[in-house]
């Protein structure tokens, strides 16, 4: 059997040459005579494979030399309680623009340690546009705005960012690479690798280090302190190396692409075809309002719940998995990152344009 | 290049069989057309994955009905965290004993949840013997008794459990599946996956219903607790899928060796020869006492740093790895998990008698 078009949210496909070169070096990594999985995370050769990794990240992002970089475990669900904890004190204000499902769970995990409050909360449209940030209505006690970058359940994405005094921070767990992000306009950036990066069970964390200074509560577990893994190179514990390296695998890849600012020209032109065909057909409806449009999570309804089947089902056929909608949402849902290959996207192009014209397989 | 024999305290090796299992599947696992890692967590085979790998782990342990497993993320070091959030009130008392490296951080951690007592410690001895427990002496209102089982670093273990009343918590993370562990002893069993389980990135714990009902403090994050990850089948959050596919294959391992009592035979067979070669050798020095050795870390010393220079140079250029002791302890330590094979031991044992002899390669 071929490998299949896979159109999942997360964990998501990767480019094939990278999973053959992990393939090629299972058993025996770079001569040292065992697979990376096995390797003391003390040892030379893994210290390498995280200093190369961070350096990558570190040019393909742009990222300042102000600005730390992590390797953590937890996922986003971890940054959600990690962000409060060590940038606001205990019972402090802070400001949640709520923009989709993980931004309502960021928010709602800020309430356990201080005054979260929502500035905006797109459930008064559903969340398929991003509401209008008034600046001046922004608690101006609050210790960060936090917004969520790219709404993966939705389908939207903040296209211009906010203006604000407040520091910015940012969960980018679904676009992060996929399209260019301005370090500098932001305070913390985190993202959970399964979507753009790499393997489920990493998360990157980029941090302006001035915000590392803070004298935290003590009741902050050592584990959720950004102080701790960033004095230790994200070495306090044993890290999920071989994730690392695989995300490592992938920014070398980001960058032989030509970088980030080429595979957004290359996500945009193609998501932009997608969204194209679908305002064609008279079966499909996008969800998201056109102006937050996301380049990476690309969501449609059809007009019943059995044509949406019918669709996903010729699509299955086809060797497309994994498009159907959120489970709160329904109808359809093509998450189209880094790792998707143009074919898989313009095979989808293509179905839609048969469904239309009544064709099944 | 050869694979070499690492003795690596963890990560460790793995058996080769299964790292050519994983090479196998990497582009395309079980006809899916998908790799393990690009697959959703919520998909079918995905699902297949985590379920077979809980079956089988509950065959090998024999775990109870009575108690629930978790496939969790952020290592025994998250888990100094939850045990004290989850397990006890704030300011409640814990008793901790303290027998090694890992012992002490547990219950420093606890330390900012309530009143840790360290009910024994043993940098009385250098951390060379497990101390005696008096259980008269253990405080009554305590939520519980922590131990750590086996303590990677003095190369010491709890060969008989501590007879208390307390709910018994345990860091097995370094003998877990290496010997039999009778989980209805325990409240509480938590092992972090990269020493005799698999790769880094995934912590499994073991832990009695009747202890999830327990209303937590609200400021405990959602990502620790306990009882989250039971209701969601340790899907709460994206789990780290590629982790756990490598401990599901290395469960299969551990059940056609015989299941966990034939390899601990095997284990202690060859731990006994290696120490037997050592107490034979008058230039080598175990350093646990006899009655708390450990099976799956021996720990040793030369006379001078020089000689341990020697050795250790001696080994590497025989093909063995990572056996310079920890930093704190120097000299020399090998960890002799699951995945050593029974040759890299008796290259080692042969290795120490040539030292011995005054042969140099």
């Amino acid at each position: 059997m071929e490998r299949v078009y896979n159109f999942s949210a997360g964990p998501s496909m990767m480019p094939l040459e990278i999973l053959e070169t992990a393939q090629k070096e299972m058993l025996n990594y770079s001569g040292t005579g065992s697979s990376i999985m096995e390797m003391s995370h003390r040892s030379k050769p893994f210290q390498a494979v995280v200093d190369n990794a961070e350096a990558t990240l570190r040019r393909i992002m742009e990222i300042p030399d102000d600005y730390t970089v992590l390797f953590l475990q937890g996922g986003a669900s971890t940054q959600f309680s990690m962000v409060p904890m060590n940038l606001a004190q205990r019972g402090q204000t802070t400001a949640y623009a709520v923009t989709g499902v993980f931004g309502k769970k960021a928010w709602e995990e800020a309430g356990r340690w201080g005054n979260a409050v929502a500035v905006i909360n797109g459930k008064d449209n559903e969340f398929t546009a991003i509401p209008k940030l008034d600046a001046d209505s922004l608690p101006r006690d609050a210790a960060y705005l936090h917004i969520t970058g790219n709404n993966t359940v939705y389908g939207t994405t903040w296209n211009t960012l906010p203006q604000t005094e407040l520091p910015l921070v940012a969960d980018w767990s679904s676009a992060i690479l996929g399209k260019v992000i301005d370090v500098r306009k932001h305070a913390l950036i985190y993202a959970g690798a399964q979507k753009n990066m790499g393997p489920a069970g990493l998360t990157i964390v980029i941090i302006k280090k001035e915000l590392l200074d803070r004298q935290l509560d003590n009741v902050v577990p050592t584990m959720l302190r950004y102080n701790i893994h960033a004095e230790k190179g994200s070495m306090y514990n044993t890290p999920p190396c071989y994730s690392i390296y695989m995300a490592g695998l992938m920014f070398d890849w980001v960058n032989r692409q030509g970088g980030v600012a080429a595979l957004e020209a290359r996500n945009a032109e193609r998501a932009g075809r997608l969204y194209a065909a679908l305002e064609e057909c008279k079966l499909f409806h996008p969800l998201a309002a056109e102006k937050d449009r996301s380049i990476m999570n690309v969501t449609f309804k059809l007009d019943t719940e059995e044509m949406t089947a019918d669709f996903l089902k010729m699509a299955q056929n086809r060797g497309m998995i994994s498009l159907k909608g959120y489970r709160t949402v329904g109808g359809c849902r093509a998450s189209i990152y880094n790792g998707m290959p143009n074919e898989g996207v313009q095979l989808l192009i293509d179905t839609v344009h048969d469904f239309e014209m009544g064709k099944r397989d």
